[in-house]
């Protein structure tokens, strides 16, 4: 699936405007890290893992016209990027992740001279990309084996390609299912109040021939009734050293339903995802976006201009409803707080 | 809270163009039963109640012109309306409700002359509206009862004013709770796909100074895992005999979350909402609806333009999760086959 969410180009980082699709497909350059920010602050990308590759393309841009050969100059610019990138969004930790491995580069770099780390820098961010790719296939082969040739799945929001770098997390596992031959139905979530489900993961399902049914989020309990649904799988935005999961909004109702009608729940997301710092979902600092989404999220007034909105952007999921936990190097199974303790090195 | 979602007015039905709301408030003034069929179908008027009174108009703009003398002429000019309407929406009994009634007072009154029946049937039909005025405050009486001071009430869709002639039903308990003094507040879910929560119960809700938060349909979970919502009621659109509920689609959805928080589910109905023809909600047809509700509903293009969706209008939520249906009688309590069977009398 050669679907390039993000890339460098011509020394610009080279996105695609998700906040078009399905109308309109549209690619940005953005050649300054106020545009980056913008980019991840109005989710033009976004995605746990993409905002990763796109917070250490951010870093880039940050310094990329600095004059100088003083290290203590660079660094300095290096760690203002980092804290101005630090605020666009606040709940994907792979954003934290992927800025402190650019920090890392650039302090164990300090012999060498400013050009020089810039270019290791520019590398580095490229590395956290293409590692991504390699990650996001994994995810996808261990997870297809838990798919059975004419499995139905039901997802939220988009962990696909336009999440990640390439392949996704939830549906690489079944883009790889796929490639082995199995045949499988997807039902989509679409996802208020941004629509990534209908918008995006519908769009990039269909781009890649799978049967693809959209559904409003308060359908999801009348398919999984009809046992129309074999499992669910989703990606993460953070996971705790529980196993308790912050993903998009809805994803916690979905778990909840998913138990009460005995389906299996899945999350999937690299091992960048997991915060081993914190130690339950408690501690996941939760984004409260504008209300304009939800009051004229379709251009249209939908609700009173005056009203009052609840608009969180992501909700925590407790580790007691989920299944288990595909990465790249394995499922991971319960208790979480032992097979996730095993990932730190 | 004078809010006529429906009256006749000068030998036409006039109505509340509920699609048009909250941007717009525009009455319409229907002059033929084609135009009722289409304000039915279009859900200008919706709300199971408000149906049975529509259906009934509907029924008086069909015969309006007959020019006649014979009741055999009148019968089969009433017997044909009934039959067009019915065709208009299926689930919501209360449109079947009325139009049989209004069959029966034509055949009750066959010793009469056709101009004395024509106004009999506008008279039902109008005592119809009357009787669902009293009816639903009735139910907010009783409701009310339920709520305490401070409490925080979920709903979902409109069981407001704008459902029935009034005062809604569902909302009826919370205006009726607000009359005898008591604080409340209000989480609506905005309730895709046509978003009668927050176009339409947000609206009235205001209106009457009630405080109101509006959510997507998605959050509902993780507002009540906050444990912000206290309890939740709904409206429906038809009640089997078990007490197996049809109502918006989201309604089962939200009944599976609040077992699992332990929020006590409330159904808000007047009698005429029961079909005591069926033994269970599996005998309850449910509507599906145009898939431009999903891809395209509110003018722009939000999924794919040839993905497959599933629409349906409703859902059943099963007895076991509904903890005590309110009525104009009283609150009928479990077990529901023991509580509905004496409603018939």
């Amino acid at each position: 699936m050669p679907l390039k969410v993000i890339d460098w180009e011509k020394g610009k980082a080279k996105i695609i405007d998700q906040t078009k699709l399905p109308a309109e497909f549209k690619y940005l350059y953005l050649n300054d890290i106020k545009d980056m920010h913008k980019a991840i602050r109005t989710m033009q990308i976004r995605g746990a893992p993409a905002l990763g590759v796109a917070a250490a393309f951010g870093v880039v841009l940050g310094i990329k016209n600095l004059k100088t050969n003083k290290f203590s100059v660079l660094k300095k610019k290096v760690n203002d990027s980092i804290n101005y990138l630090m605020t666009s969004r606040p709940t994907a930790v792979n954003l934290f992740w992927a800025l402190e491995r650019m920090k890392e580069k650039c302090l164990m770099s300090s012999h060498l001279n400013v050009e020089k780390i810039k270019k290791l820098l520019l590398k580095e961010a490229i590395e956290i990309l293409e590692e991504d790719r390699r990650v996001c296939k994994k995810i996808g082969d261990h997870g297809q084996a838990l798919i059975k040739n004419k499995d139905i799945i039901l997802t939220h929001c988009n962990a696909g390609g336009l999440a990640t770098s390439e392949f996704g997390t939830a549906l690489s596992c079944i883009y790889r299912a796929k490639a082995k031959g199995k045949k499988v139905k997807v039902y989509v979530d679409e996802t208020r109040p941004l629509l990534q489900g209908s918008r995006l993961t519908a769009w990039e399902l269909m781009k890649n021939n799978i049967e693809t049914t959209v559904i409003c989020d308060d359908m999801a309990a009348s398919v999984m009734k009809k046992g129309l649904i074999d499992k669910i799988i989703v990606g993460a935005d953070r996971i705790a050293r529980n196993g308790d999961t912050a993903n998009k909004i809805g994803t916690y109702n979905l778990a909840v339903l998913a138990k009460f009608h005995k389906v299996p729940f899945y999350i999937a997301a690299p091992i960048s995802t997991f915060d081993f710092n914190i130690k339950s979902g408690k501690q996941i600092p939760i984004e409260q976006r504008s209300r304009e989404e939800i009051i004229r999220g379709f251009g249209k007034l939908t609700a009173p201009e005056n009203v009052k909105v609840y608009n969180p952007a992501f909700d925590v999921t407790p580790h007691g409803l989920i299944t288990a936990i595909i990465t790249e190097i394995g499922i991971l199974q319960k208790p979480f707080t032992k097979s996730i303790q095993k990932l730190r090195k």
